[in-house]
């Protein structure tokens, strides 16, 4: 399909406060490097610590689902074993991020969830029940950390693929508990906030569709955001409003695994199975959402099909070829095999 | 050498109001990924746009230098034939970005600096000589981009290897001329800002070098940065005060050739021709130096020895699995082959 859009668009992501550059030329050129061969094959699941039978060769387990099952898991919440915070250190500084300098020791939980006992198994593969649990173990977890006293907020997110920088491919997503508010968390809640200010509703709850729609469901929407970074970046966003993922409850966590499952359907048949990030953006676990007019989780996926580089290094600038109307369409129509 | 720290630490960037955490345990992860080749075969210079001989193939030449000689040129400053920006597009919005939506048409500028025309050359294998060739072509272009009455700031980047955003492989940079202020440098404006107003000094001239020194020359220091994003990020910083990249003199650049190619080297030796970026991090070309008495211009380089994934995608902050002052002790005791 020709782009609609042929003159490039400098366009503002209002939810982020963050600037893209919509440039179809981009697509065009062409590369003297050899295209990378991207099959990352895996190991045997007989070598996989994420397998079932393999148990003991992970760091410490902290739930199953179903719980207390000494067989037959369907998902596991385990301690990272590479952890890039640690549980063991004393917090320190008290994760003041206005001052200057080390601002707190490295504090923290980095936790695993695996999302199938069977090496060759994707999320996408999973029905949405499947998918729900992996979901509500989110949910779980979140909980749980959210009422460590240092704690300020918590990061899901999953590595599809080794250039999406995952370095196991047996399918799991992570789980990491800051004693900060990351930067670009702050970022996003302040420039929520000017619009709430301003207009005295929600964004995200306003966020305007149109042509930017790829699906519905009862409860949750998704969207080719109107400043997508990455070519056929999509979210996913509940239609109701809410500021915590963790307030997700279990019919609206089959819903969404139905959406997610979807959407990770038509990325893959319309991307050829392409690397991904997905993470899910929610509000500080110690304001309660009363608090939090403002804010509206989100679920972003982005697949990853360019290179980063210097430009959108320096300047926090994207460049991204393919502009959303565009990708929403194609994703709108991409027919996936068993559609639920 | 054994690192000298061994539990995480988040760090601030203050320069760039950004968090970092430390994390030594990062690096020993196993991976069932085959590992990346990652020769990146180059093209032969008969199929080359940026060889000597093949200037046809290339979209319209801006400069080159020497000026006006008609052959043997050592740095070409040319048109992109695949422009982020199009300098053929009306100028709309004005590049106001504290409103919402589309900011601005696409306007703007992307160029290329040919470094050499030999093929196999690298900008470190120049000589200083030709390394300040290529730093004041630079800054010839940005003082031609600088009148034009929309652009608000100019970006030069340099990606070397595919997987740093490279799609071709001779060696080059690029120059983006933007009608906006990206919002990553409007935050670094905005944090030297704010220490100069607390302290009535600029951020790096006050710079604690201590154990982060690399190297230093007349003019310039290199340092490993406090809080450093990337393992081996190296920063090259004027001693002298100086908001802007462009006001740099002949002696000055000749000084900055000689460290710029050091440091290239030592990342080459010590990590083994790394894929990598270097950013010039200057002031909005609108305001005078007068004006900004709290910015300070400085090089960025970053070798990518690493994936960015959904914990950097989601937060903005990075997890860097080499303390700076490792990496500052390691390039100052690295050996190059032809020091000058």
């Amino acid at each position: 399909m020709a782009p609609s859009h042929q003159t490039p668009e400098i366009r503002k992501d209002t939810v982020n406060n963050r600037l893209v550059i919509l440039s179809p030329a981009r697509s065009k050129r062409p590369s003297d490097f050899k295209s990378k061969s991207n099959p990352n094959p895996s190991s045997q699941s007989n070598t996989c610590p994420f397998c079932a039978g393999n148990e003991d060769q992970c760091a410490p387990e902290i739930f199953r689902l179903p719980e207390h099952s000494t067989h037959d898991w369907k998902v596991r919440c385990i301690e990272n074993l590479y952890p890039a915070l640690s549980r063991d250190v004393d917090v320190e500084g008290e994760g003041d991020v206005s001052g200057s300098g080390v601002v707190t020791s490295g504090f923290g939980f980095h936790d695993v969830i695996i999302e199938t006992p069977e090496h060759e198994v994707k999320l996408l593969d999973l029905d949405k029940d499947g998918v729900k649990d992996v979901l509500l173990a989110f949910k779980k977890r979140i909980l749980q950390l959210s009422i460590v006293d240092a704690i300020q907020y918590v990061q899901v997110f999953k590595n599809h693929g080794a250039s999406a920088g995952a370095s196991l491919s047996h399918s799991h997503s992570q789980i990491l508990a800051l004693p900060v508010i990351p930067t670009t968390v702050s970022t996003r809640l302040d420039s929520m906030k000017e619009y709430h200010n301003q207009t005295g509703r929600c964004i995200l709850c306003d966020i305007k569709t149109d042509q930017l729609l790829i699906d519905e469901t009862s409860h949750f929407i998704s969207i080719a955001p109107f400043a997508s970074t990455y070519a056929f970046e999509t979210w996913i966003v509940p239609r109701y409003h809410s500021s915590h993922y963790h307030e997700l409850d279990e019919d609206k966590a089959i819903d969404l695994g139905g959406l997610l499952k979807l959407t990770l359907q038509k990325l893959s048949v319309q991307l050829n199975d392409p690397p991904y990030n997905l993470m899910i953006h929610t509000s500080p676990v110690k304001v309660t959402p009363a608090e939090l007019p403002y804010t509206h989780w989100y679920i972003q996926i982005v697949p990853q099909l360019s290179t980063i580089g210097g430009f959108e290094m320096g300047t926090g600038c994207y460049i991204n070829p393919v502009f959303p109307e565009d990708a929403a369409k194609i994703l709108r129509e991409v027919e996936v095999p068993n559609k639920e």
